[in-house]
């Protein structure tokens, strides 16, 4: 009984050492700039606000579990880079032409504290400066880099969290399909969990079987989050808005919340087979997601 | 006297064969989507609607003579790249909580066709096309795409175009010294140049030593741009608002127009020099940057 627990205070202690080498890199690539630029304030106070962190935690650890060691050059920067872009996608995602969020992260939204225009700079310079963090990282091969380049590309653009951005707003009010909601979740989420998962597996050289079953990963964890997301509405512990999603067509206004759960841990256990099949006996990936879900689903489950 | 007109027309025929090229790839690389997808039919129309295409052009123009063939691999595609991104920032400079513009091009701005959440979006994609565009560009080497794809990234974020954006709107409507506006000019104007000309340089693998003086002409060059376009405010032709700069601090407003037509044959003669020692004897840069200047001062001067 004890040794369980000193191993699971052991992992925790792992992912808050983790979290606090993110956050200085983080501040390391986004420097402060002078008092009167407000972008670059915005851009740091989008990204620097403690948050899940769970792309880059997952680029780490997944990187690991392929092979890379800890301390693998590039492998940091790769994980900011992850992490700026899904900071710029929420500050977009919040702006009142999108959903007009109102609080993110137990603050008022990023164009509510430096306005709306300074909101879309930021974002956009976030998007910009990770792309440069991804060309720039060392230690990683040029034609890794190049292939993450290209697979941050398609994750933030017109088939990936730009979409499924377009999707929610022009679709969302409306009575949907099971399946289109599915589609755009994929879209929203999936694609960026992907990306996320194959820049760890270019950075630990993974074979390309690896990283196709590494992509059906993706498409389950990304389903699953956002089935977490949606039963998660109404829940007062998110630092989000609360019944943001009242009106909306969801799975859990459709299916109910039940069968919403029961997708979840059918994406879950999904999930797990492919991890295993493509991480082999190295489980640290495994633990740190059944965990992770475990956690959130006590808190409003 | 007919062997000059010869050779003029023989010039503007080969820029008008260029254009189409462009025209054809970059529409091959925004492929049309849905009916029903106006993100993907809003990135088209801000990008494929004809321009000057100045920066693409001068990428292929400069790459040549520098010593690479017109026909090289990656050449154009690296040219739609710079294209993408100066498109994504003239469809944000124009929304409401921007500029506010009504015209761009001669046709109603994006956010006036599309909505404003829909031009933000298709920017947003127009942005990370352009990275991905330059990360599978066929027949570069890697290590010059990293390169290329941190040079778009310092030109596009925080130290680029976004920052001169910024100033623009933070500073533009209070009095502001020429050195002020001409800083904002160099970030609005001239480090999207400075990408251009390094891609050009990358993709013919040319020395830092060049590269360095590339730099020095795309300052002269961005410089003499903004002049001209403050210049310009007023004129019916551009296919923008018209006195968008009425109440703006420009050097116009400052300086009064005949200094800074002044100001610009000077940047013009530096630009040309800097010009003439990176490329040698080739001269096909130098011709098209001074025809194509001659050509709108006599438009509006």
């Amino acid at each position: 009984m004890n040794a369980s627990v000193d191993t699971l205070s052991s992992h925790e202690d792992e992912l808050q050492a983790l979290r606090d080498a993110l956050q200085t890199r983080l501040a390391q690539l986004l420097p402060e700039g002078h008092e009167h630029d407000l972008v670059c304030t915005a851009m740091r106070e989008g990204t620097l606000v403690p948050g899940k962190r769970i792309r880059p935690l997952l680029l780490i650890l997944a990187a690991q579990d392929l092979g890379c060691e800890l301390g693998q050059p590039g492998l940091l920067d790769l994980a900011c880079a992850i992490e700026m872009v899904h900071a710029a996608s929420l500050i977009l995602d919040d702006i009142p032409c999108m959903d007009n969020a109102l609080m993110r992260r137990g603050k008022p939204t990023i164009h509510r504290q430096f306005g709306e225009n300074v909101a879309i700079l930021a974002a956009v310079a976030l998007l910009s400066r990770a792309f440069g963090v991804v060309a720039e990282a060392e230690g990683l091969r040029d034609a890794s880099k190049t292939e993450a380049a290209a697979e941050l590309s398609r994750a933030a653009g017109l088939q990936g969290l730009v979409q499924g951005q377009f999707r929610d707003l022009s679709e969302g009010s409306q009575p949907r399909s099971a399946e289109a909601i599915l589609s755009t979740n994929t879209l929203k989420t999936s694609t960026l969990f992907e990306a996320t998962l194959q820049m760890a597996a270019l950075a630990a050289g993974a074979s390309m079987q690896v990283r196709q079953t590494l992509r059906y990963f993706a498409q389950d964890l990304g389903q699953a989050f956002q089935l977490l997301d949606d039963l998660s509405d109404g829940c007062t512990t998110t630092g989000k808005d609360i019944n943001k999603d009242s009106g909306k067509s969801t799975l859990v206004a459709i299916l109910g919340p039940e069968a919403v759960h029961q997708r979840l841990q059918e994406h879950l256990i999904s999930a797990d087979e492919h991890l295993s099949h493509a991480c082999g006996h190295k489980a640290v990936t495994r633990h740190f997601m059944r965990r992770w879900f475990e956690k959130q689903l006590t808190m409003f489950g």
